[in-house]
This record gives C-alpha cells, structure tokens and sequence, in this order.
C-alpha cells in the first residue's frame, strides 16, 4: 500500500512516499521558501533527484508541484496520484482531546484548530496542509499524527503547574510535551533490541535535534517529559533557553523589555546560541570549543548538564530504568556530548563503552554502554516519517 | 560573649540574644505589624514573657522598644545593652560580590545597597535594620550572612541561564540561590553526625518551610540549587508556583494578564494553595487529603513530586552522595510527607525506615533511613540564627 506522508511548515512542505507496510520509501521530498519571490522544491525517488525554482504562491499550488514531481514520467515514482491510498500529517498540538493517531474527519479538523491558539506557528500550517492533500488526494483516507499524544498518558502530578488551579481549567495552561512521535518510535525500537515487551520498557528517552527533549517512559508509556505548554521548557536548544527562572521575566520586563521581546529573545536567540554568541550548531561550538572558545565551551556544558540533571530526575521517577536512548540528529551523531553527558553517572548505574560511543555515528543504530553498566545507553535513529506512516497504515487496514 | 542577632523584614524584626560560644539562647522577641495602626511585640527570655501592642512607626522606634524589653528590670535577659558585645543581621541578597559572612562597613552596606534591585523585598528592610542597629548599639562590630553567601560556589554551568550572555553581563541575570545559611547550617550538622570531614561531605539539603529550596553540595560546597534570581524559582511552595514553562506568562499576557498580575500570581496564590483552593499548610492540606478532598492530594503529591526529581537530578551531579537532609518546618516534621518523597527511590539506593521516620518529627534530629540505604537520610532541625550567631562570633573574635 503507498502511503505519503507529510510534514507541512508554514512556508514549506516535506513528503515522503512509503511502500507499507514494507516501509520501503519510493520518494522524498521537499518544498520550501513557498510565499516568497523564489521558491525551491527537490525531490528523491530511488537515485533519481529533480531540483526546481520556480515561485509558489501557496499550499495549494505547492501540493500541484509536488504531484507533477511525484508522476514525472523519468523521475517520479508513480504512474498516477490514485496509486496512493492513503496519507499521514504531522501535526504539532492536539492538546487533551487526542492520545493517539487518528483518522481525519471533521471532528479532527476542529481539533486541530481548536489548539491553534497554543500552537500558533504550527498548528495552522498543518490545517493547510491537510486541507490542500484533500483538495489534491479526494477521498483516501488521512491520518493525523500528533506530536502531544504519546504524552497524553503523563499523570496530572506530571503535567500540572503550580499556578492557580483556574488557570488550568480556564486556558488550559499545562505541560503537553511535544516530539511525541519521536519518543515513541525509539522507545519501541528499544524494546525490541532488548528483547523487552513494549508495554513493559522503562526507559529514558533523548530526541537531541534542532528541537531537544526527553521523556521518562514507564511500561512504554510517558509519564513525563521536559517540553511544556510550549516547546520553550526544559533542555538548553539551539536558539531555545529551556528552564528558566520564570521571574526573570518580570525582571526584565521592569528594566524595559516587552513580553513580545522576551518571547523572541527566549525562542529565538538563547541557547546554545545565545550563550556561546557563536552558533546554534554543536558541531560548529565543538571545534570553536577545542580552539579554546570559553563561550562555546560553557554552551556545550550547559547543555550537557542539563540533560544530565533531566536524567536523573527520570530515574528517580521511573526507579527502575532498562535504557536511556539517544535520538535526533545530536543524539544519532554528537559522541563527544554523549560522552559529555554520561561521564560519572557511575554513582546511578550508567557507564559508556568509548570506543562503541565513538563508532555509533551517522544514523547506525547500537548499544553503546559498558558491559558493568546497569542501565544501557543506546543509540537509535528516529524516523518521524515512517513512524506516521506506519500508523497510517494500521488504522486504514484495521477498517 | 553576648551577640544579638537580627533579622529584619519590612514590617516586622525578628531577634535573639545568644551567649557565645556556648550557643545559649538568652532571649527571643518579635516585632512585627511596624508601620501599622497597632504593632505587636513580644519577647522570651528563660521562662520570662513580655506581649506589648502599640504603635510603632519605623524600624528605629522598633529597636528602642527592643532595648526596653531586653533590659526589662523583671522580664528583660541583661542590664545594658552594653553587655552586647557583637551583632549579626540575615541579609538576603549579596549578588556576586559575597561569598560568605562579613563584618558590616560601608563596602558591605554598598553591596547590600546595590541589590536592593534584585531583591527589592528583602534588601531595603534588612539594611533599614542594619542602620537602626548601628544607631542603637553604637560601635560594636555588626556581621552581615547573606542567604545568597553559601550558593557563590556554584559553578558557572549551574548558575548561568541559557538566555543571551549580555543578559547576564548587563543585568547580572543568573542563578543566585536563597536559604544559604540554613542549607550550610544543616549540612555542617550533617558531616558532623555521620564523622564525616565537612569539606569531604556530599549531601543534598532539602529546606522545606514557608519558602523551599533545595542544594547539591559536593565537598562541603553548594554547586547546585534549586532557587535562582529570585526565590520563585525550583520547588512547588506555600503559594509560589516553582518551575514552570517561562512561555506560559507570555501566553497569559497574550490573554489580558499584566506583568505585575503575574508576578503577584505566580509568588502569592500558587503553589500549594493555589492547586488546592485550600491553604498553603500542608498540616492542613494532609488533613483534607485524608477525607478524599482531590485537590489537597494533588498539591501534595506535586510538592512531593518536584522534590523526588531535584533528589534524582542532584544524584546524578554529584555521583556520590552520603545523605539527604531534610530541615525546615515541613522537613523537620512531615514524617507523611517525608514518606512521599522517598518511597519508590530504592532503585537509586535510598531507603526510609518508616517507624524511624515517624518518630523523628518536633526538632528532633535523626537518621530516618533504613540499615540497607546505600544513601542516608537525615533530619537535622534548622538554626539560621544559631549559625548567624556562631559566624558573628567567629569573624568578631579573630580580629
């Protein structure tokens, strides 16, 4: 069964094409800069790659792109768009109303937008997206994958603040957690690598990325994770502050700065940017930092230390752990923050293995703790998109 | 020698005549409702109880009806306040430039001054109190001890936010720490009872009051806690939020909320009592959680929470750990709540003996762990005056 799968950005759109339940992928694409005076769209299906420029005024006309590439005669990967039977979206919010994916009717559809008002940057490009592959796909089924639900299971001592209990009832105020679809399809991929039932798995998880969070799962489900209400809390992120005193804000605003200012200044330019005053880009503070750049350095900690106490705090939860995971383009790739991150954590049962820390890089999947260690670290590569499409496929066969 | 020790809110000053070194309370008073239409005092000294109401109008005529009172023919502990050889004043906030207790001249009464701006509750009364001191017991040495003094060892990568390092260079934004004196007090106590050298001792000091906050110290040192500019800062409180996503107060400002609203907020009408609706007592709240009320469970099980995960985070900094303390009000006698913590925690070596830990409640200090907790767990009663006392005396007497 082909199933495509999409991720749509406010001015960009990512495809992908899969032979379910295979997992095969036949196409992957990406639309971007859709709005502005150029935009760009390149495609891979097999070894076939097509680049184009061309303006693209909206969703609408980027999906009508996006169908002339995926049945271009020498470099495309279908005959017709009616081979496809079905589709998959990531979509960011759907706050308490969904725990899991759905197949997209009406109801969905006010879900969705509902939630636009937390998830302001995301949630209506998503609805665009989905709007457009119905206009464009006619009567397949869609699937809506959302990046709160696996967190839907965090109990309410997990997921409560400690403002006025109105302000939850009221607003709805709480901590949803986000990379949701992330954190699962690594935690069932740790289960099956420890041979553990997934419904029995404690484990740790780290999606280090652009985005950077964790989730503390017991019995396969999260019970808590470091994103909030926004994705602002917990980690130190690339541009993103993470934990914070709140009252810094109230600080800052009394010396001047508006809420509007403090909002771009925490989302936009904090983090490992902001600290280093180099870069948002480990890779980048890595080598600044072996030229001795104190900055980069102190980011680079930061960042290890965070995840570092978050470890701890999970393992206290969870009392029991199997494995920490690292995910996510930091946690697949970065071994020298790995290793910056485990080192003397002894004292709580985890120990690296270096010379398997060092040679899991570039997407490989492995174990990368020592033989003594009690709780094993492993890297597995996060798949977004096949984790949609595999639950695209489940609940259209299950019909 | 006779030291008197203050400690001076904005309308209220609270003072102990101790005998050093012995450690001897000699005598015991509050003032408090100064400024107000009636003010009320009372003092304890031995078995000897004076209770005054009237007007009092500034901290200067507080002091006289102090001097009144402690030379009080019948019911006062010395002659003359000639007897008082030294003084010693809690002061909140010392920013960067205190590292430890200091014999009060114009530099310190320069930095006491220059963090009123960060601590604007705190600072103004406490050097209002210095100044009437001064003029009341003329030109005895005064000894500040500042509750940020203890913290100052943090390293820069638990002390620095992830925002915009000019943030930090400009407004000196960053994680300061509160409750120095007692966190210090309580783990001195500690090596002391397990025969551990003070400077070798790693402990994590639980000061659960009306304010809460936690520390990691390592080697006798504070390298982490859990308070940060300010006081709202890491554990839910009596009626301060703690940790939450810092974007929440942008989204609740997008809702019509101000500033100030906020502040007042996430300070005055969270925490316990605003999850429960009820109190900011756990006494209290444990009572109402007994008759099923849903509210009260949750405000506890959420202050418990947050404490099992800063117990889990500094475990994991610190590697090795000899205890956890629990002091101040809650710590010295929630053995339920206590109970709450620490159960579920065998997996990272902490276990209590439930008798031991119900009989350890009303100042009595004790090990409440079982024999087979690889880590200990302690209740030491806090003494911030005691140690402001023991401070006082030791800067005094080696001149």
């Amino acid at each position: 069964m082909k199933i495509l799968v999409f991720n749509c950005g406010s001015s960009s759109i990512k495809y992908q094409l899969f032979e379910m339940p295979e997992g095969k992928v036949l196409a992957k694409g990406l639309i971007e800069k859709i709005g502005e005076k150029i935009s760009k769209a390149k495609q891979q299906a097999g070894d076939k790659e097509i680049k184009i420029e061309k303006p693209i005024n909206d969703h609408d006309e980027a999906l009508n792109l996006m169908k002339d590439l995926l049945t271009d005669k020498e470099k495309g990967a279908v005959k017709s768009l009616s081979e496809i039977e079905a589709a998959g979206h990531r979509v960011v919010h759907g706050g308490e109303d969904v725990s899991g994916s759905v197949v997209i009717d009406d109801n969905v559809i006010n879900i969705i937008d509902r939630y636009c008002d937390l998830a302001p940057l995301h949630n209506p490009p998503n609805l665009k997206g989905i709007r457009a592959a119905i206009n464009m796909l006619g009567n397949i089924p869609q699937v809506a994958c959302f990046d709160t639900a696996f967190h839907q299971t965090l109990p309410q001592v997990a997921y409560m603040y400690a403002l006025p209990y109105e302000i939850y009832e009221k607003f709805k105020v709480r901590k949803y957690g986000f990379h949701g679809t992330s954190h699962r399809y690594v935690a069932r991929r740790a289960a099956e690598i420890l041979n553990v039932d997934k419904y029995k798995l404690n484990a740790i998880t780290c999606h280090l990325g652009n985005g950077c969070s964790m989730a503390a799962v017991k019995d396969g489900r999260s019970i808590d994770t470091t994103m909030g209400l926004t994705p602002l809390e917990g980690l130190v992120m690339g541009t993103r502050t993470g934990d914070f005193d709140p009252a810094v804000i109230f600080y800052l605003i009394g010396k001047g700065y508006t809420a509007k200012d403090l909002d771009t200044m925490c989302n936009k330019k904090s983090g490992l940017l902001g600290i280093s005053g180099i870069s948002n880009d480990v890779r980048e503070l890595e080598e600044k930092a072996k030229t001795g750049d104190k900055r980069a350095q102190l980011a680079l900690d930061m960042f290890a230390y965070r995840i570092k106490k978050y470890i701890g705090a999970y393992i206290a939860v969870l009392n029991n752990v199997h494995c920490i995971i690292f995910t996510g383009g930091i946690g697949e790739n970065g071994s020298i923050m790995r290793k910056r991150i485990i080192q003397n954590l002894e004292g709580v049962g985890v120990i690296l293995d270096d010379v398997k820390n060092n040679e899991t890089t570039g997407g490989k999947e492995g174990d990368i703790s020592a033989e003594n260690s009690k709780i094993k670290v492993l890297v597995v590569p996060t798949n977004e998109e096949k984790a949609i499409a595999q639950d695209t496929y489940s609940l259209v066969t299950k019909k």
